[in-house]
């Protein structure tokens, strides 16, 4: 969100001066594609995400005089040629994105997104782009899961307090939205993005009144209805059944300690026998796919979920590996595939497609651009950005989730449990496989 | 750096709400502490950073008209009484916070920060607070240990591309610079904190050459020394013979990919026989502390290291568990030590202090705010914001990171090793052990 031009790795810099020192940095143009080479731990998939974010960068790029008088005098760019200042005072993004749509499932060694663009210019943006990116995708593949676990009912996303920073929180609630979950406790990604909104209330705020019950009290009085009385501060019983003697009809409760399938299963029957059957029980406490899913087995009568540190954080997997490859130069229209070789770390050359069949036998096929389309496939690369201006407006969050619901439901369904799954099949079209073949390079992992 | 008024969970408004509802927001003087309850895996130790990005937040932290507008037309805050609204209209941070100093060692249940303001106040500020102190104090904590793994050796931090977000990755940097890498690949740090910049040369560069020796020549011609050229595009020992052919003296070659023990003892061996034994060997590849220890043991010729990923999310311990709780409450005079007996969640009463002995038998004490001082101890929490006002000037990152070198050398030499160490001696006072006993409290975990 916070992107400048100097949100820019050192080295970026660098190679767009000997670039523009080469005479190359606009004469020729450079295709770079976004992949991953595997799928993290405990996960069958992945849920692209952050394209907004990208593309919001990309087209306000650009170098003020500050800037450019502070990189003219560091010693790292002394050298540079003055062609390169005059440059960066002109800098536009001028090029060609092309992205699978935010909320679509993606599989290791498919570009997720792809940027044609004057060499320089599609060098410059890779740091900015990886981070926005992998952060993202790894905060909706990650909440996705965790909405999957509790099978129906409202996840509601409430990590701000240990994301990366204030800004890292407004991304990562975005994210976990567009996958699935329920709603945020950010107000700030209420606000800018329309979330809905959720909260309840902190152990805080019970001490602070004159006692617990006074405390439920006064805010229930306020709140009404939508208010969820937090059990844990001193006895999460002893506070149902305050609740209960008090005559408040809370929306809902929260646990946020202690073994939350007993006290799930003697909260609900304290309320129960005290005339709160429509109270709700809300869980949280360090919970991931796994708790909800083993307390939702054991039968535990929790009817939604606080989920924040596991989802903004991607505890699991806190780094997705997205990287960011060159794979075509095109020099006046002489195209050269490029590959790297390095161990364990070799790209496959080229300008790609990917091809998705979703019915019956769901596969993928990554194909070459340009190749003969696939009978009853569809294509999920699809332009975004066209000479550096976007092909259509701004995708809202709430249409991209309806799309990542859709998207997700025509997976095979092995592929959307939280168990680990067999790999979905990712085939290279024939014209993939000979460019391989022809650059010699092994097929990466 | 980018949190706004709205950078907060909802329940934070929902509670001043409250607070101004009973008329003691402003009435009722509280303390906050941040502290952890128990340090994560493979972590000796924390270091404390993150203070001067929340003096920034709470120094500017104010509604705008905007902001206010959308928070009364949201569905959570309709219910909230007017008075609520104006109250956020004139809203500024008038309390007072007391912290260790950014670097400060850190050791689970001691207070690194402590807020005393109005109940609003200290309310409103936990979520931005808790989010930039967890961050921060997290990629700080395993800096040092890669730092210490180096043993000596440059630590350059490059892992802009896998932070949560450009905005995450430029406070990462700052943390890692703090807890001694030597410099960051990310421009904007280096601009923004004064951070040395190091960068070196991405694939693609070697890739858009005319040849791998045509793309060394071209960088060198630009950068001189200060090139570090990236070997393993292709055939990493083929790079390095090529150097020495070429007759270019770069500062230093970078290994990327393979065997990094292996490789940097062959291509060692092929730049001193080819006369160029004063250009060094750059070794990067998901390093971390465990595996730079292990290449160094094993006698690899690596003479600096390249880190990214596992410093900037703090792989192994992403989320950093730091909680800020209600420990006192002053009305008009009245002093109401509080606490929280949540299982495994409980916390101590009252408004602390942190001694350190440092002499010999090196150890700490956690007191009670007030309690006679510990002869041969020094107080850790320092007042650094007194009435909404900063006490002394910026620190800056330069000087933190010298006094995080001092207080980590002082610390016993068991703790600074990669290995796990027995734990650090944390005590409680006489005058905390009897405030505990008297809130009946189980001392937390």
């Amino acid at each position: 969100m916070t992107a400048t031009a100097l949100s820019t790795d050192l080295y970026q810099l660098t190679m767009v001066a000997g670039h523009v020192a080469a005479e190359r940095h606009e004469r020729v143009t450079a295709t770079f594609e976004l992949f991953v080479r595997s799928l993290p731990p405990h996960r069958n998939f992945l849920v692209a995400a952050g394209l907004e974010s990208v593309l919001d960068y990309v087209t306000h790029l650009s170098f003020d005089g500050d800037q450019i008088a502070w990189l003219r005098h560091s010693d790292e760019l002394r050298a540079a040629p003055p062609a390169f200042f005059d440059y960066l005072r002109a800098f536009r993004f001028t090029g060609e994105i092309r992205a699978m749509r935010e909320g679509t499932p993606v599989f290791p060694n498919e570009p997720m997104l792809q940027v044609t663009a004057p060499l320089a210019q599609a060098q410059l943006v890779e740091t900015a782009i990886l981070s926005l990116v992998n952060f993202q995708t790894s905060v909706a593949s990650k909440a996705v899961r965790v909405v999957a676990a509790a099978d129906g009912r409202p996840v509601m996303e409430f990590g701000a307090r240990r994301a990366h920073g204030p800004d890292a929180a407004l991304l990562a609630a975005r994210a976990a939205y567009l996958a699935g979950c329920s709603s945020t406790s950010l107000v700030e990604a209420g606000r800018r993005f329309g979330i809905p909104l959720s909260g309840t209330m902190a152990h805080a705020w019970v001490q602070a009144g004159e006692s617990e019950t006074a405390a439920f009290e006064e805010y229930a009085r306020l709140f009404g209805e939508r208010s969820t009385l937090l059990l844990d501060t001193f006895d999460t019983e002893a506070a149902a059944r305050a609740i209960v003697a008090s005559g408040l009809r809370p929306g809902a409760v929260r646990l946020d300690s202690g073994d939350l399938l007993v006290l799930s299963r003697s909260v609900r029957a304290i309320l129960d026998s005290g005339g709160l059957a429509t109270t709700q029980i809300v869980a949280s406490s360090d919970l991931d796919e796994f708790r909800i899913h083993g307390l939702l087995s054991a039968g535990a009568p929790i009817d939604a979920f606080g989920v924040g540190t596991s989802v903004v954080t991607s505890i699991d997997a806190p780094a997705l590996g997205g990287v960011y490859k060159l794979v075509e130069l095109n020099a006046g229209g002489v195209i050269r595939r490029v590959v790297k070789k390095s161990s364990a770390k070799a790209t496959w050359p080229g300008r790609k497609q990917v091809w998705r069949y979703t019915e019956r036998n769901s596969r993928d096929v990554i194909g070459l651009d340009g190749e003969p389309g696939f009978t009853g496939a569809a294509p999920l690369l699809e332009p975004v950005l066209h000479s550096g201006r976007r092909v259509a407006g701004d995708v809202t969050v709430g249409s991209a989730r309806a799309w990542c619901a859709r998207a997700v439901a025509a997976l095979p369904e092995t592929l959307r449990r939280i168990e680990h799954a067999p790999a979905y099949q990712v085939d290279q079209s024939p014209g993939l496989r000979d460019a391989i073949a022809e650059h010699g390079s092994a097929p990466p992992r």
